[in-house]
């Protein structure tokens, strides 16, 4: 093996290196502040638990993400964080024990087993938010509002916000009792739109004409806002729980449009994405040049069920790596530069400007780079027996 | 398994609840602007790399403290970094190629496959410093100021600091010519300081008098910088590499002990910690009421040569979340308390005080918690038509 193959680095797995570490550590405390601001208490979750802990409650595709490990402590198997929202649930649930609303945030590394081409890397710095122990459409108003907000303090100019309402589709089949394949059929041809499939399935399975003319209306209904009025109208007849679920996107478009004029709105009714896991509204945050969402959220209430303690929740999450690409400043050429002396006064210069959060860098004995290749605007000039700082030339 | 069984986290494997987390985040900030202030650039190596890259010219310690993963892509064995040190070299040598002193800085969280009792846990959050590029002193005596002023501003207010150089006993033993067994017994028993056992050792195989003399001499070499003194006379006879390495010793306390009158120094010129690893001074600093050191760093030069690229090194490490507990402060109450209303002047003033960094929590709809359990001092009234905030009772 040469020594170039064995630096190579597995796929996915990256080092970051600078200015692009300043870059992601600058977003991070944006972030969290922002966060801090609108009372959201910082947790690090662990970054390997024991498998059983890890995917209770998460479905398949988690499993298959999860690297796992065996603990030579007690022989169980282990896995490492692959997503930290359910983590923080179990935290929420199980750690904290608080009654009422509960806002938590995180920023955290993730390891995921598998490159997922619309994820980036394998790697991601997952940060975000879940507020935990609300049931009402408040609580999404604010984390959506929040997503939104991190994307703009992120950088973001133009935002697409991708919005549906998982309680639509599921209360519109409840209690149909189809078979098993049916159902899959249904729902793989709806995620896909496949609208001819839909009308045949729907057409040979369902008697009622007006759920039958709902279910084939549902996948056309997806546009701007104004979709949401057509909606009231194409699926009046149904059950009151899908009426109130548009009623709630309604509602959250009122909530964050007027806050929020970078962000252009899409309603898809018949948007099935986590459809194991919402429970209510679901969103996706687009930035014009990225192929893949940037942020992630919804509702999520039954998680809390296998925490052994129901809680609502609702959140969304972002990678740090992915966000920290969207403003790309170099870092600034700020420094002093400071000769290498044994001189006390020096020193005390030094440290002075270091405790006013100044960036000093002292060259070393018989250092051949100079103050440009070290980011360095100033240096450190002794003049009339005082150290000044002086600009370079 | 009970649920409270399944949510027992695995041995050393922590969850850090708010108001921990705010804290560690805190410090980290603390010292990572510190680091900035001293021109250290920072790093994020990656999580997991291939395992022959991780562990090229590393020892068998690093092996076995090193989750092993396989990597579903290529098959090939990966590791979870346990160690950011020799990731940071192979990125200082291999990625960044810069010629000169590179100054770089981390702080990120490695896992370790056994407890180590004197270590803490299994995912402690390392956070340090390297110097590569230049071997002289002046570049250790910069690491080990930032050692101790990295402890100070995390609240260390009293430091032992251990000091030691691992050519004084190299230089002396180089070229005797020991059979393995006997060096190691030798190595052993210097460990230990097991002064009848070396002195039989050394009288038996040493036949060079003044050598024998300084071997013996030398486990006894501890204490304060008067020891020292005693080094220079007890090793005058000493090869010019052993006597050269005392007076680094000398020099390094001397640019540190007036900047540092919280430090106390203790020298031991028989200490071998890391003899494999380090080629120069080595220094552990502990604080009172923590059994281990909370600060490890030294010389490490010969490290680059396995990275293609042989460059000078020196640095050091430290557990955040240890330093996190050297200053337990409670979280501020210095929130504000916003009702749940829709009112856009409301909402105003709330994205007003937000921007201007204050923490509002706004209250949900039939909240039953109230400002007292979110950390609030303050509450949002409307008064004259204007909402102002007032102090809670």
């Amino acid at each position: 093996m040469t020594i170039a193959d064995r630096w190579l680095l597995p796929d996915g797995m990256d080092e970051i290196l600078p200015p692009q570490a300043t870059r992601m550590e600058e977003l991070r405390r944006t972030l969290l502040d922002l966060y801090d601001r609108w009372g959201y208490d910082l947790v690090m979750p662990p970054p390997v638990e024991f498998l059983d802990s890890l995917l209770t409650g998460t479905g398949t595709d988690l499993d298959l993400q999860t690297f796992k490990l065996t603990d030579q402590l007690t022989g169980r198997m282990m896995g490492a964080s692959a997503d930290v929202t359910p983590q923080v649930a179990r935290m929420d649930a199980h750690s904290l024990k608080r009654q009422g609303p509960v806002r938590l945030c995180y920023c955290t590394t993730v390891l995921r087993a598998q490159a997922d081409k619309h994820q980036g890397g394998r790697s991601p710095m997952q940060v975000g938010v879940e507020l935990f122990g609300h049931a009402g459409l408040d609580a999404d108003v604010e984390v959506l509002r929040l997503a939104l907000s991190s994307l703009a303090a992120a950088g973001a100019r133009e935002t697409h916000l991708a919005l549906s309402h998982i309680a639509i589709y599921r209360e519109l089949v409840r209690g149909i009792g189809w078979s098993e394949d049916i159902e899959r059929a249904l729902f793989d041809a709806i995620e896909r739109k496949a609208y001819v499939v839909i009308d045949e399935l729907v057409a040979a399975n369902v008697a009622d004409p007006k759920l039958a003319r709902m279910l084939s209306e549902l996948p056309r209904l997806h546009g701007g806002a104004e979709i949401l009025e057509h909606a009231r109208l194409a699926l009046a007849d149904a059950p009151e729980a899908v009426r109130e679920a548009l009623d709630q996107l309604v509602r959250l478009h009122r909530g964050v449009v007027a806050e929020h004029p970078e962000v252009s709105f899409y309603f898809d009714l018949a948007e099935l994405r986590g459809y194991q896991y919402h429970t209510g509204m679901v969103f996706a945050a687009y930035v014009p040049g990225y192929g893949q969402a940037l942020s992630k959220g919804g509702r999520y209430d039954d998680t809390g069920k296998a925490f052994g303690r129901a809680r609502p929740a609702t959140g969304f999450s972002m990678d740090l790596k992915q966000l920290a690409t969207l403003a790309e400043r170099e870092p600034p050429t700020n420094g002093i530069w400071a000769p290498n002396r044994e001189d006390a006064a020096l020193n005390d210069t030094i440290n002075r400007l270091r405790a006013r959060g100044e960036r000093v860098i002292q060259a070393l004995p018989d250092q051949r780079t100079g103050p440009g290749a070290h980011r360095c605007n100033r240096h450190l000039v002794l003049q009339d027996g005082e150290w000044r700082t002086e600009p370079l030339d």
